[in-house]
Order: C-alpha cells, then structure tokens, then sequence
C-alpha cells in the first residue's frame, strides 16, 4: 500500500485485534452485474461495516455468477472457513436465477409452497402494475429444510439455514431490500446464534487533521486506554471518524469509562473535535441550523455548487437553506454578490478579501442569518507559486461578524473540492457556536 | 431481482453471450481495509469492466485479508478454475503486507535485489519527505521467478508470473498506480498472451427510455444484427448507454457495418440519441460549449447546485461556465432572479411559468449566452395529487427563445435529483442546437 495509508493501517491493523474471540463471517455476492463491472459491490462494504460494528469478522467477500457449480463450490468452501455465510442476489423469479434451486441441491431438499411467503408476494405486487403470474407464484416456494424470513420491501423470500452449527442466508441483492432485512431480520438474529458480546460505540468526528498527524497525536493516549475499550480510525475525505469499542459486562462502568476518555479527547484536540456522535457533518450543521431557527446561504466559486448540493441531498434542508450563488466567474462574483473589483484585482480571487465579501455578499443578497464562501484553486491548472493547487480560502459571515481561513490542501480536483465543502460547513457551525 | 430490472437482466445475460470463446480472469483482493467496509471496492469493478470491453469474462471477483493461509487457498483454487488471475494489494513495504512473500512460497522461488526496480524506488521517493529507508529498499526485491514490471507511479513493483500457460499478475492496490499499471503494461500484455480478438466498441448515449421500454423498442432490431455484432445495455441513473461490441477481421466490412446499425437506431430512437460516442454528457455539453464559444450559468430548484456541481467537477469548466444561482426558496427566485411572485402564486413554484422565468432570470443576471433552470419535487415529502414527488419542471433559454418541458420521474430524492441533472444538460443541449 501506498506509504501516505501507512500510519493509518497499521492503526486500524492493531486496534482491531480485539481481545475476545470474533465469529467469522463471509459474504457471497450472486449475479453478473458486478462481474462485469457494471455495479459496484456497495453492499458488501455496508455489510461488513455492519458486521464489524457488531463484533463479527468478515474474512472473505467472493463474487459469483449464476453458474451452479460455482454456486456450490463458493458454499463448500465458504461453510469450511467461516461461521456463517451471507448470501445476497440470483434469487429472483427468472430463470438465470438459480440460487433457490442450487441451495435445495446443496441441503439436499425440495422446493415447498409457503403461504406466508404468498401473502407476503400478493402484498407486494399489489401497488404494481402487472398482475401476480407464475413468475411471481414462484416466490413464494422455499426449500423445505430452510427458515423462511419475510422480506418486507420485496417479493423475494430471505432463507436462513443451519448445519453443524454454522449458518448460511440467502438474501435479496436489491441494496434497500437487503438492508432492510439485515437489520431487522438477520443481525439480531446472528448476534442471538452466536452469544456475540454487546458492544457499546461512541464516534467522534474529527476535523483538521491528517491522519497520520491525528495517529501521533493521540498514540500516548491511546496507548493507555484500558483494554476493553479499542480504538479504530475511519478517515472520510475532509475530515476523520474515531471510533471507541467497548465490551464490558459492568455497563455503568462501561459508559463511565468511555465518557471518561471522550473528556481526554477533548483535551487533547480542542476545537477540533466536530461532535462526539457518528453524524455526517452536512446533517449535523442542518440540526444546529434547524434548532437554532437561522437560515443558511452559500456562495461557491471552487466548490462549484457541491456545498449547496449535499446539503439539498437530504430531506428537509428547505427549511434552513435558502440557496445560493455559484460564483464561478469574477464577474458573478463583482455583480450578483458586489465583490470590490479592486480587490479582485489587488488581492486575487482567491484571497481573505474576496472571499468574506462574498460571504457578506450572498448574506445580503438572498437575505439569510448566515453565510459561507469559498475561493480557492482546485486543480489541475491555475496555481502558482504563491498560491499552488489546492489553495483555498474560505469564510463564514453572519450580521455581527466575518471569520475566514486559509487551507492548502492537495493536488486531486475532487479531493479538493469535496475537503472545501467540508471545511466551510465546520467554519459555518464554528461562526453559529461563536 | 428485483422485477424492475428484469428486462436488463435478459438482455444482459443474453447478450453478454459472445460467439467466440473468452479467456476467464479472476480479480483478488488483499487488505482489510474492503473486509471492515472501510472503503468499497471500486478497483474491482473498474478492473472487470476494462477487461469485459477487451474480450475476457471475469468469472470470480474475491477479497481478502493480509492472511497468508487465505492466500495461498484463494490462489491455488482461482488457478484451477481461471486463465489469468489479477491481484491487487498486500504489497506494500510494512510487515502487513505479505503478498510477495507468500507468492514466493506458491511458485517455490525465493525474492532477488532487481536494480531496475531499486532505480524506480528512488525515482518515486525523489519528491517525497522521508529518505530512502529499509522498507522502502524492500520495494526492490522481487520473486526471482516473475517478470517485474515497473509501477510508474509508485514505488510497489508489479510483478508477473506465468505457470503452465496461466498467469497471475501482482499489482497495487492504490486505484491510481493500478489503473495506470492496467492501462499501460498488464491489459496490453494480456491481450497479447492470449490472442484475444481486437473487438470494435461503439457506444450510443440514449435518454428519455427506461431500460425496460427501450429493450422492447429495439427488440426487432437487436434480433436483425448481424451475428459478428453484439448489444450491451450499460444503464446510468438518468440515461442509457448502448454499447455495440464487433469482431470480424474484415475491419473495413466492420466499420461500415457498426455505421450502418447505428444508422438504423437514428431512425428507430431519433432525438433520443444523445451522443453516438462513450461521453459522459457533461463533458458532451462542455464541448459543444466550448467549441461553439457559448456561456452557460444554470437556476438550480431541486437539483440544489448538482448541475454547478458536475460542471465543474471536470478541469477546465470556467471557458464556459459563469456559475448558477441554486434558487431553493421562493424568495431567492423572486429577488434574485426576478420571478413574478403572481406566477408562483398561480401556477406554483414547479410550473412552466416559473422555470422559464428562472432561465431567463439567471441569464439575464449572469450575463451567459444561455441558461437552464429546474425546478421540482424532489421528494420524499412536498408531493401533491396533482404535482406528485418526482414532478420536475427544466427550462433552457437564449436570447431567442426559451425551451421547456415537464418530466415525471420516480420516488427517491437522490435519483430524481440526478435524473433532473442530467435531463437539463439535455435541453441545454437540445436549445444550442436548435
């Protein structure tokens, strides 16, 4: 791996040996569609960031066609190594779907009808156009040795299976459908078959630092964590999730322990801790914006619009977020936010000047409580010396004041872009805390 | 699956069918960091559709951890079923990584000093802080058995074995260092190694069609193709991308043939053809731009900034792009774009009325030679019985006329924000060339 990671793995290498024995899981993902690279295999990752938080261990993730040889050598190999296998896709009602058929042949069973599963097709297709058919009627048999699981969102039935204590579920590759099933249906009931430990979390988010700088920075500390609390660094672009497992029977204890060392970590990083929650940062500025009752509007010259963009990509932003200026040209940025030309012309466009006028700029223009700029130079082109790709000032404004800062960060364009969105939204939440 | 993609799935499954034998490879993975859901496995999928586009069929896509035991299972048992097998990962300089180690094992070779790999060691620390230290020297030993081959953009070798006619090939992990390792030596040498036909690809940019309508809408065609010519649909959320797949050694019979065929879908599909080249039509739309020496700024409701924000995504967008205002309030397209508040009290804010004025507004302001402007309901909530979620309104307007139309798209916010995305860069399209 690339020697920038090297920090980072080796945390994440340690601190997930935890120190009680984990089951072991693998996953087997059923279809061409990620064989021919069409899709990516995103649920794979869901699930294994799931699993992990529940104490289990993915130890292999295989992806298959619907070939039934394949089908059942994955199934062989997979029972050999792990504890249980969690199957998703090939279970439709078509005919290169063979998964059903192949795991009757495996379990040495037959298909059988199952009423419930009926019911649960005639509930789905009842909002469809295209009547119930033998397709569908298909669905609702299941192989007879198996647990048959409601799928609540979809006509393919969930199947669970046992044999010498390991388990195997074949599930639907529809990702709304799995998840769906996973946390309602087949998590509690992994957790109950193995006895796994109940694990407490506690994320903090954290801003400002790489993380091989946040690594130093909190070795000492972490060293001296008490052992049933282990540590493990989920870095995103723009800023980075510490996450704190514990596993204790003493549960007040537990809690007390883990507010304890948040109480350190806050000492050790200040204000560079974003909360102590696992929140994505665009939502948690919408809920202090919300709660606070103040309206937001952004002006973006080298985030080009991406601000406005996740913060809209949720539910509900109407109701603080009023819009804003993408102000990609100078002339957008002298004549729709009134930005003194002769700044732009002293200072750059990318510059303190500009870039809190703008902010004040958009503020008064669209008439919000508070507002956020960006200016900076993405990348490829357009750096110079003094101020070389990834050069971005950003400031944040509201009626009484104009905070602004400078960040440099690196060469990648969409890198770039997505760390400035990320720090205007910090420097937003740090102006409304202020 | 689910029963809405069933269409695409047939024609996937039947089409992906070629008349000629492929060569099978195998991608396997190693590290944690897919096992922990860390990050999701994008390389695989980048991997699998550059390889199905050359003529090889992936049969099994694999990941797991820095375990030497799983990788000498997963190596012994791909070699049985595939003729070539990818790797990716585990060949950092940290003791983690035992990929290279481990693979000395499997082919009974022990690791040499190569000095063409220590020079592109020193090469690629050159820019770097840290000197060259003993794991970064480490980087130089290779397998004595392989043929290494220089990683240009990082300091992990590549190294390529070959075994009774089946190969395995060792790459990084670090998507840059392995897309460029893929693209520039392993596709080229695979091709060579296995006399892979050179296959002709031509693809088609469609909108407007679901999948579902546009396979039963080019059925009769499909059935008519020649047999040497072969349909992929590679569906994106908001367009489809038809890619036709020939080989036949006669290329002047080839060329004219593909000619033809896309000839017949300009009379079968007419406007909706976008593009009759593999663009993303954002890029499409820069172009025509660029090339036609027009200004564009864009009025963004529901699409919160996404427009702005995929423009300029891509370097060089500031030749064409002036910026946007994202309008999510009423107020800020009243004061700002000068929408007549009678018109949004009368027809509602996602009407023609609005959106044509939101165009002209935000050209007006901007001073672009064209616009375009959206607005609908996103969702999940604000649906009525007549303007139900999904209903979105997009105008595109120059200083001759302006264009628009209403679309209904579906139930999920994040897709009918990216469907509205792209059906403007449409229009805008449409508008220019006019």
């Amino acid at each position: 791996m690339d020697m920038n990671c090297l920090c980072l793995k080796i945390n994440l290498f340690y601190n997930l040996q935890y120190d009680y024995p984990m089951n072991t899981i693998e996953l087997i993902t059923i279809g061409d569609e990620i064989l021919i690279g069409q899709i990516v295999d995103t649920n794979s990752a869901w699930m294994a960031q799931e699993l992990n938080r529940e104490g289990f261990q993915v130890v292999q993730i295989t992806s298959i066609p619907d070939v039934r040889e394949q089908l059942i050598e994955a199934f062989t190999n997979a029972l050999k190594r792990a504890d249980a296998i969690l199957v998703t896709g090939g279970i439709g009602p078509t005919k290169d779907d063979i998964t059903k058929q192949t795991l009757c042949e495996f379990f040495g069973t037959e298909l059988v009808f199952n009423e419930e599963m009926y019911q649960n097709v005639l509930r789905q297709i009842a909002g469809r156009t295209g009547l119930m058919n033998e397709l569908n009627r298909r669905q609702a048999y299941v192989p007879a040795c198996c647990t048959p699981i409601v799928n609540e969102v979809g006509t393919a039935p969930v199947t669970w299976y046992e044999r010498a204590g390991k388990i195997l579920v074949s599930m639907p590759g529809v990702p709304k459908e799995m998840e769906q099933v996973m946390k309602n249906e087949i998590l509690p009931r992994l957790k109950a078959h193995f006895h796994t430990p109940s694990l407490v979390h506690r994320t903090i988010i954290v801003k400002d630092y790489p993380e091989s700088q946040l690594a130093v920075k909190l070795e000492e500390w972490e060293n001296a964590l008490p052992p049933f609390i282990k540590l493990a660094y989920l870095p995103q672009v723009g800023y980075i999730r510490l996450r704190l497992t514990g596993k204790n029977e003493d549960k007040k204890l537990l809690s007390e322990t883990i507010e304890e060392e948040v109480g350190k970590l806050r000492e050790i990083l200040g204000a560079a801790i974003v909360a102590t929650e696992d929140i994505a940062p665009e939502v948690l500025i919408s809920r202090i914006l919300k709660e606070a009752g103040l309206t937001l509007s952004v002006a973006e010259s080298c985030t080009g619009g991406n601000i406005a963009h996740l913060l809209t990509l949720h539910p509900g932003s109407s109701l603080f977020f009023k819009g804003g200026v993408v102000a990609y040209s100078n002339e957008v940025k002298q004549h729709v936010l009134g930005v003194n030309p002769n700044d732009i012309e002293n200072y750059g466009a990318v510059s303190r000047e500009v870039v809190e006028q703008m902010a004040q700029g958009v503020r008064k223009v669209l008439k919000t409580d508070i507002a956020v700029a960006t200016s900076g130079i993405a990348g490829p082109d357009g750096g110079t010396p003094e101020k070389p790709v990834g050069t971005v000032w950003i400031a944040a404004s509201n009626s009484e004041k104009t905070i602004s800062r400078k960040f440099q960060f690196g060469n990648f364009r969409e890198r770039n872009i997505e760390k400035a969105t990320f720090a205007a939204i910090f420097l937003a939440k740090e102006l409304v805390e202020k």
